[in-house]
């Protein structure tokens, strides 16, 4: 059975300990508050009831330990995944407690949101073991992972976090560069700022950007992310007309922030290539189908949700916080 | 039979005509050029491969008729959606000629994604007829409508707009406000402009920009929105402690895009108190079960989509653009 070490409890690295139990592997949990272990817990039993629905088929659930020091945690584990508090001396003092007791061989993985990889490694034992490994919650569901490694990394380290995370049910991003937030947390605040705007100046209310988000652009990106959309609405005039006719639209006034990107000829040949590499041959009308099957799959499936929900609320006798 | 009339041809076009159509409604359309019927036809042959399969009933289809004028199209309309080209001019021209010969009791939606109600209104015969509803492609199944009027709109055609759209199976929104591109585009720009930089600074391509998507926040958003997921995320500790806590994070490099909103406490308490309204007395733990519910459905309907997208294409016999 597979080692993995999870140092660090809260939702996400609860998260974590419960994505890899059911994934089969043995667990050694490592936090000094014993509120960790009552959230490690209840994710656990959480993750338990949702994750067996996705799969038809998955191993015997591996076995929680709960280790008393952080030394007996990581010893011999092959991923080890550290989600302390976003404070940098926190994460420095961590990272040189893992390294003193783990094999040379371990991926150790950081849940860090908001520190590059390079900052991690600031005078680390062996930095080029430590990379970021960003989830997003719930870790047990969500399957995106960003793995952030920086220039001393090496492949085959990088290999190993991508091949050991695809095997937990995850989908790995390797990104090529790093900087601050990532990827998909940048998109987050940016919209998040613009959401923060229209509450501001009464434009419309938390309840009403969220109906616009679900009954809108969140059904397209549950299935088609911001690109491939673009690129279905672009139809057979294609991508670069799409994009040259989108270039003016940047710079009008539709947001509160500025500073825009140049959208000149050299990004839009970058994405337009990207996009012809990322469809592989697959037609708009292919992408199209795709979208509406994937979309009437949704909206199938979420009107079954609610009763879902309130039967797994009843088994558990949950009726308030 | 109660009949719309769809003035404009184009996928937007196309996509309020197979919603009508496909909710019993006779549809009266116009569109000068002999590329639209193409359109129409494909469309509305799309939409009703897949809409049936959302709802246990359906009445029957409802007539397209195609109308050798604009004039024989919108008389006798309950509503009329204009869906002609982004350009001003054109915009009043046809509304304008609409005016000149629909009844006075009907609602004129325009699907206008950038000009405001009261741009659309200027010089109109009857303003107060006219408003903004404003759909996402594709309209036949993303339910969501952004209902936008001006100052001269009464309530009477608000409600009106309201209660119709609701008839033919669309979240309608109704905004406090008109601003340019209205909600859902804003947002929509402010994620687009960080993803062009990304794209820009060669952190991420296009296809690993969709996978963080998709597989991330994509799948919380067809479900639950920025709002709601942050509340959720905030767990016990409350809305507010999690919004005192993002504040000084709006003020990190994290995007490039500057001129930040001052998250003072009065925005605070205006989000804590929405939000509060929103949840409408449903628990964190009750919520979190929602999520989770939907997650594990939008999941397992994921699985089965390429199947469903081949089979439909095998059947219409289409192989490329």
């Amino acid at each position: 059975m597979q080692k993995a070490a999870i140092i660090g409890g809260g939702v996400i690295g609860a998260g974590w300990a419960a994505r890899f139990l059911l994934h089969g592997w043995q667990v050694h949990f490592y936090d000094p508050s014993p509120a960790a272990l009552e959230v490690v817990n209840r994710v656990v039993k959480t993750a338990a009831r949702w994750v067996p629905e996705i799969y038809d088929h998955l191993p015997p659930r591996g076995e929680l330990i709960i280790a008393p020091t952080l030394a007996e945690a990581v010893a011999e584990a092959e991923w080890i995944q550290e989600s302390v508090p976003e404070r940098l001396p926190i994460k420095h003092a961590t990272l040189a407690e893992i390294q003193a007791a783990c094999s040379v061989g371990a991926v150790i993985g950081s849940s860090t949101s908001g520190f590059m990889p390079s900052e991690l490694q600031q005078d680390a034992l062996r930095p080029e073991q430590i990379l970021v490994a960003h989830p997003y919650n719930p870790v047990y569901l969500l399957p995106i992972v960003e793995c952030v490694p920086s220039s001393v990394n090496t492949a085959a380290v990088t290999d190993r976090a991508m091949s050991l995370l695809t095997k937990i049910g995850m989908k790995p991003v390797l990104l090529k560069a790093e900087v601050p937030a990532h990827v998909g947390d940048r998109l987050l605040e940016a919209l998040w700022r613009e959401a923060l705007w229209l509450i501001k100046d009464g434009v419309a209310t938390t309840e009403q950007i969220d109906d616009i988000m679900t009954h809108g652009f969140g059904l397209r990106w549950a299935q088609k992310g911001l690109f491939e959309t673009y690129r279905v609405a672009g139809g057979t005039a294609g991508m670069r007309h799409f994009l040259e006719q989108f270039g003016p639209c940047l710079q009008w006034p539709w947001t509160k922030l500025m500073d825009v990107p140049d959208l000149d000829d050299q990004l839009i040949s970058r994405i337009v290539e990207q996009s012809d590499a990322q469809a592989a041959g697959r037609s708009v009308s292919e992408l199209e189908a795709e979208r509406d099957a994937n979309l009437v799959a949704l909206l199938k499936a979420l009107r079954t949700e609610n009763a879902a929900a309130g039967a797994f609320l009843n088994q558990l006798a949950i009726t308030g916080d």
